[in-house]
């Protein structure tokens, strides 16, 4: 096990009707002036949104509206956020939605509080030292950023698709009220489900050796994930399966899950340059892109992918032909991803061929990339081609 | 899943050498003048005390030393540590050893702060509202306290051993340094381990149903712990092993696998008896109540217990008769605890058969108590003589 710090000083409020005292929160983590940051228009026609402001109206705290995210968050949307802050002397940013809504709160939470460019931070030209509070309202079980240090953009000129790290981008609070998710359509659901089992492979797969303690907590948060799955997406109103995932979710990407050993992120930036080009969920993406990466990396280490297959997904471990249950496990992976409705090809997600080259060359060398992928094995563009190719 | 609300704001700092920097986490968490809380001379011997206190010198940060921390800290010493703080203007407590000297360091940064009895505090007649900051030196992987909300102490006047908890005691900061623990004597190591296996077990012990996600984690926790706790056994040094066991001790005890969930700590409050009347290690006497209560207990939910020992002590499933299953987990459980050297009767741990009636009346009844245990199953007087009868 390697060295590491971990510190996760986010309050989490779990419950029904809990986003109700939002306002309470954000007085207790003294906001006085906040942006209420949201996407479209849904938490808007759920009430969610005016349910929210009565809260704050009740702690007596104002508020400024700036709604709009997309998926995909983009630049152009945080930067109108940082100077909307500037202006109005917003001293707190309260996320309304799903990742992206988060991830763009606390790009504008970084941004408002440093002279540059807010971008500097995405393309690693500076480090995120200090940020505004944010606190969220989650609306979607599946980034994990109601609970992380981590925010992804993407940037218009380009579509570079970035993500950027600082310990002050932590919410301050999120309240994770598993009915506020009840209502999201089945495609959104999976693509969430997706997105938290990557969160927990890109972590399992490691070089770092003698990692049982995370090996062991990452594998039961598949496993729930395995279980709860199906059934959220039989009854979207099932509360208890939403609520197992909505946790676990949190806890898959907190990374008290991901201490001390070397993590990979290849699948999550490969799949970045497919929902930058085709705008597609990052989660129906991620669907695609895990199992290629996978099959293609697998010899790098057959043990940790025999082990996962027969710990997790109950293959029979071909102690003579490892490889075999290793690859029983990444078609158990796709089956299931199938199974709750996400895409398993390229096509399925508007991709197309001839844009594989230029994919691949922005995925290692653009703005300001080294050339290559590092993780669980170093890819170089030929590499991530293949994998694109693998899509097909 | 039940409604909870959830936050750890501990900073951890875990690796080899960590603790030569404790000056430096001192002063970030806002030290300015410390009491060194330590408990016997191990750490003097060992020439940890020596490095912990030039890390200070060279910050400049003055400290007052208190040593003589017994296990199963007792109130006396709380109240001289309370004084001295007082007297000397501290306002950070530095506990530099394992459970005992954590919770006695919790329960003096309590105590300095309040106008009454320290005890109010636990015998429940007053809750912890406020504490002086407290930052850990961890040397024992046993007890949780270095990430928990917890702390237990012994009142001397009918060695009453009652437990607080206030979200004010949770560490500042924690320093994780595996290698200290590798010259602890097997018996503690192992007593340790049997600590961390009772947390996870306290939590697992449930009424609440649809509690999937932190089953699972639990479960995983419990596996990286029967992994691990052997290799420790048999090589001391095994740093891997230790440092394996340690983050597993933080998580079992941090709660992010018990929220949401009913818990059960008959356990704990039975076992407490034994360590306050004979003074045997905590972990040792938990050993021996462990398999007595779950016995005791497990017909209140057969599947929970057989779900416990086919996932993770690798009994084949009955099912026709799920108790044999259930049992054999048990039996499982037991074994594993002997085979790391602990104590599996009364006898052993110097227990005598005619001190049960006395001890079950103040386990239930003693100093404040409602005249039962509640958790997973309702334990009068009676039900606790049954099973500290069944551990002769």
């Amino acid at each position: 096990m390697q060295n590491f710090t971990f510190y996760a000083p986010t309050y989490f409020v779990f419950g029904q009707g809990k986003e109700n005292q939002t306002g309470r929160y954000v007085k207790r983590f003294g906001g006085t002036k906040v942006l209420i940051h949201y996407g479209g228009g849904s938490c808007v026609r759920s009430g969610l949104l005016d349910r929210i402001k009565e809260s704050l109206d009740y702690e007596e705290i104002p508020y400024v509206l700036l709604g709009g995210v997309q998926p995909n968050p983009r630049s152009g949307l945080v930067y109108k956020g940082i100077e909307i802050c500037r202006k109005e002397n917003i001293d707190m940013i309260l996320a309304v939605g799903g990742g992206s809504t988060i991830d763009s709160s606390k790009a504008i939470a970084a941004g408002v509080l440093y002279d540059g460019d807010f971008w500097d931070f995405y393309e690693g030209k500076a480090r995120i030292k200090k940020a505004l509070p944010v606190g969220t309202v989650l609306t979607i079980a599946a980034a994990g950023s109601e609970g992380s240090p981590d925010s992804v953009i993407t940037k218009e000129e380009g579509m570079f698709k970035r993500g950027a790290t600082g310990e002050a981008l932590r919410p301050r609070f999120s309240i994770l009220n598993p009915e506020l998710t009840q209502t999201l359509p089945p495609h959104q659901t999976a693509a969430g489900i997706t997105d938290i089992i990557a969160h927990l492979y890109e972590r399992y797969l490691t070089t770092t050796e003698e990692v049982e303690v995370t090996d062991r907590m990452i594998e039961g948060l598949m496993m729930a994930m395995i279980h709860e799955g199906p059934r959220v997406i039989e009854d979207p109103n099932n509360y208890d399966a939403r609520a197992n995932i909505m946790w676990a979710g949190m806890m898959a990407h907190n990374n008290s899950c991901g201490v001390g050993r070397r993590q990979d992120w290849n699948s999550h930036n490969i799949e970045h340059e497919l929902s930058a080009q085709y705008d597609c969920a990052h989660g129906a993406g991620l669907a695609v892109t895990m199992p290629a990466v996978f099959k293609y990396v697998m010899h790098n280490d057959v043990t940790r992918f025999a082990q996962v297959a027969n710990r997790v997904w109950g293959c029979k471990m071909d102690f003579y032909h490892p490889e075999r249950t290793a690859l029983a496990g990444i078609e158990a992976l796709k089956s299931f991803l199938k199974s709750i409705g996400m895409p398993t090809t390229f096509a399925e997600l508007g991709a197309k061929e001839e844009d594989i080259e230029k994919m691949a060359d922005v995925c290692v060398n653009g703005d300001g990339r080294p050339g290559y992928l590092s993780g669980f094995v170093k890819l170089d563009k030929q590499d991530v081609m293949n994998i694109y190719r693998m899509m097909i």
